[in-house]
C-alpha cells in the first residue's frame, strides 16, 4: 500500500463536488473561490494519539473528531464551513485504518458540505492535523475581544460530558455491551462532538464575543475576559448539565468536569441584554439549547459564585497541552 | 513554559502586518481577505522528525524548510504566497527550540511577506504541518494535466543537490568546520530549499504543466505524464548539475541523485515551443537558471535516454513516504 493509494481511498470517500472548488486533491495545491463580499476564515488543529484521544479510539471517531474540532473553531467565529485539508501521519500504510478514518471524516464533512481539497500523508507516529476554511460576510466575524461590562454570558448545550466520557473510558478497558445509555451518551459526546455551526452563524450580529469550549469552560472564558479587558462572573448552579452527567457522577465531581473539563466544543458567548430575546428565538429555531451562566463585570478574571452567591476560590487554568 | 507562551514567542517573531489580515493569531480562527478576481491556492505539507529531516537538524532549518516545501507547492501552481498556519507538535515545551524554529520560519516568511495567521501547538513526537495560502488570477493556476505532445520539458536550477546533502550528512556525524564549500553547499540545498516563487508566477501564462520536484525528478515527471495522459522522454546528459555535485560524486552516483533524489524543490514544467523564447527571457530577468531536459511524447511513462540516445531501463518510482 503506497502513499498514492491511501490518498485515492481518502479522495473517493470524501468527494463533495462543491462548485467553488476549481482544483481539488491531486495537484500540487488546491484552487478554490471565496464568494465576493466574504472574508476567509482559517483554523488548524492537531490531534495526537494518546494525547488528544485514547490510543484504542475507533479510527472513524478520530476522523470525525479531527474535522469537528476545526469546524467548532469556525463556528466560534460565526463562519460557514467550506473546505479542509488533511495532514495524516501514520506509523504504517494501513488501508483499513485509513478507510475507517475517511468514513468518519466524510460523515461530518457531508453534513456541512465541507470538501476535502488537499493535504499530505506521511509516515510517523499517529497524528492528524486538519486545516479548515470557511466564510463570513465581510466584517461580521465574532471575536473574543468584544465582551462589554453588563453583557450576559451564555453557553450552548451542556457542559462536562466529554470529560465524563474520557473518565469512564479511562476507568474501563472498553465500553462493553453492558454499558448503560448514560455512559454511551457521554462517550459519544467525547468522540463525536457536534460543532455548533448553526448557532455560530446565528450569533453573528447578536453576540459581542464568542469562543468554543475546547480547553475547559473557565480557561476559555478566561481567554474572552483577557482579550476583552473585562472580567466574568458565573454561577456554579447555572451550568447546564445533561441527564447522563447527573446520573453518572456526584455533584462535586460534576461541577469540576463542567468547569475544567475540555473537549466540550460548545460555544460560550457574551451578549448585550438588548439582543438576548432575539438570540433566544434564533437558538430555538436552531433547536440549540442555550443557558445563561453569568455576566461580564469590571473586575479582571473569571469568578465562580457558589449556590449561596459566595465566590469560590478557583483558578482559571484549564487544559494546557504541555502540563 | 505553557502553550500560550510558545504561541507568543512564535507570534512576536513572525509578525508581518499584511493589510489583508483582518484577525491574526489569538482568536479561534484567522480572518483574511482574498483579492477580487483572484482564486485562493491552498496546500499542506508535514515534516516528521527522522523521516523528512535528520533528528539532529538545527530547529532554524526545520522552521525554514517547513514553510519552503509549502511555498514550493504554491510556486508550482503559479501562485503568489500570502498566509500560513503552523501546527507544531513537540515532545516538551522547549522555548529554545521554538525560538530557533520561529526564526528560521520567519526568515523565509519575511522574504515573501507571508503572514503566519494561526495554528496549533501540541505535545507529542516532533512533527510540523504547515498549510500555506496564496493567490492566482482567476483561471491562471498551472496544473499538472496540461502537457501536450511536442511540448519541451524544462527544469529550474540544478538537480540532486539535496539528496547529495543528505548522503553527506548520513556518512558524517556532523558537518565539521573542516568540511569543504561543496559539502556545505549541498547540505544548505537540503536544509534551506528556495521555493521558486518568481519563476512560478512568470510561468503562469507560458507553461502548459508544472510540478515541484519533491519526490524526485522521475517520480514527479511521472505525475505530470499520467495527469496529462502523455509520456515524457528526457536525456540523462541534459540534467543540470551544480559544481558542488560534480565535485562530490562520480557520474553514475550523480545521475542517480538527479533522477531519483527527492527534496530538490525545483520546478519541472512543460511548454509549447512557441513560448520557449519568451519564457527564457522571463527566467533570465528572474535570475533563474532553466535547462531543457526533454520532450513530451505520445507513449505513456517517463523514459530516459543515455548519452548514445538509447533508452535506459528505469523505473519511475521516486520517494514514497511509506516505502
Amino acid at each position: 500500500m503506497a502513499e498514492f493509494d491511501l490518498i485515492e481511498i481518502i479522495k473517493q470517500l470524501t468527494r463533495q463536488n462543491r462548485p467553488d472548488v476549481r482544483i481539488g486533491i491531486g495537484d500540487d495545491a488546491a484552487v478554490v473561490c471565496v464568494p465576493p463580499d466574504c472574508e476567509l476564515v482559517i483554523c488548524s488543529d492537531t490531534l495526537v494519539s494518546g494525547v488528544h484521544f485514547p490510543v484504542n479510539t475507533d479510527p472513524a471517531d478520530i476522523g470525525w473528531k479531527s474535522l469537528a474540532v476545526n469546524l467548532s473553531d469556525l463556528a466560534a467565529m460565526g463562519a460557514t464551513p467550506a473546505w479542509a485539508t488533511l495532514a495524516m501521519t501514520l506509523p504504517v500504510a494501513d488501508s483499513g485504518f485509513v478507510e475507517r478514518f475517511a468514513k468518519g471524516f466524510a460523515e461530518l464533512a457531508a453534513a456541512w458540505e465541507v470538501d476535502l481539497v488537499g493535504g499530505d500523508t506521511t509516515r510517523g507516529p499517529l497524528s492528524i492535523t486538519v486545516t479548515a476554511h470557511g466564510f463570513v460576510p465581510a466584517g461580521q466575524a465574532i471575536q473574543r475581544s468584544g465582551a462589554t461590562v453588563g453583557d450576559a454570558v451564555y453557553v450552548t448545550g451542556t457542559l462536562g460530558d466529554a470529560a465524563a466520557g474520557l473518565r469512564i473510558l479511562q476507568s474501563a478497558s472498553a465500553l462493553g455491551a453492558e454499558s448503560g445509555a448514560h455512559e454511551r451518551f457521554v462517550v459519544t459526546r467525547l468522540n463525536r462532538p457536534q460543532a455548533r455551526i448553526g448557532a455560530g452563524t446565528a450569533l453573528r450580529e447578536l453576540a459581542s464575543a464568542c469562543i468554543d469550549i475546547s480547553d475547559g469552560l473557565l480557561a476559555d472564558l478566561g481567554h474572552v475576559a483577557s482579550s476583552s479587558a473585562v472580567g466574568i462572573e458565573i454561577g456554579e448552579d447555572c451550568l447546564p448539565q445533561s441527564t447522563a452527567l447527573a446520573e453518572c457522577f456526584d455533584a462535586e465531581t460534576r461541577t469540576g468536569l463542567q468547569m475544567w473539563g475540555g473537549d466540550d466544543y460548545e460555544l460560550a458567548f457574551t451578549i448585550a441584554e438588548a439582543n438576548v430575546e432575539v438570540m433566544r428565538e434564533a437558538m430555538e429555531r436552531q433547536g440549540c439549547r442555550v443557558s445563561r451562566i453569568g455576566r461580564v463585570i469590571d473586575e479582571p478574571g473569571v469568578h465562580v459564585l457558589d449556590h449561596n452567591g459566595r465566590r469560590r476560590p478557583t483558578t482559571s487554568k484549564g487544559w494546557d497541552h504541555f502540563k
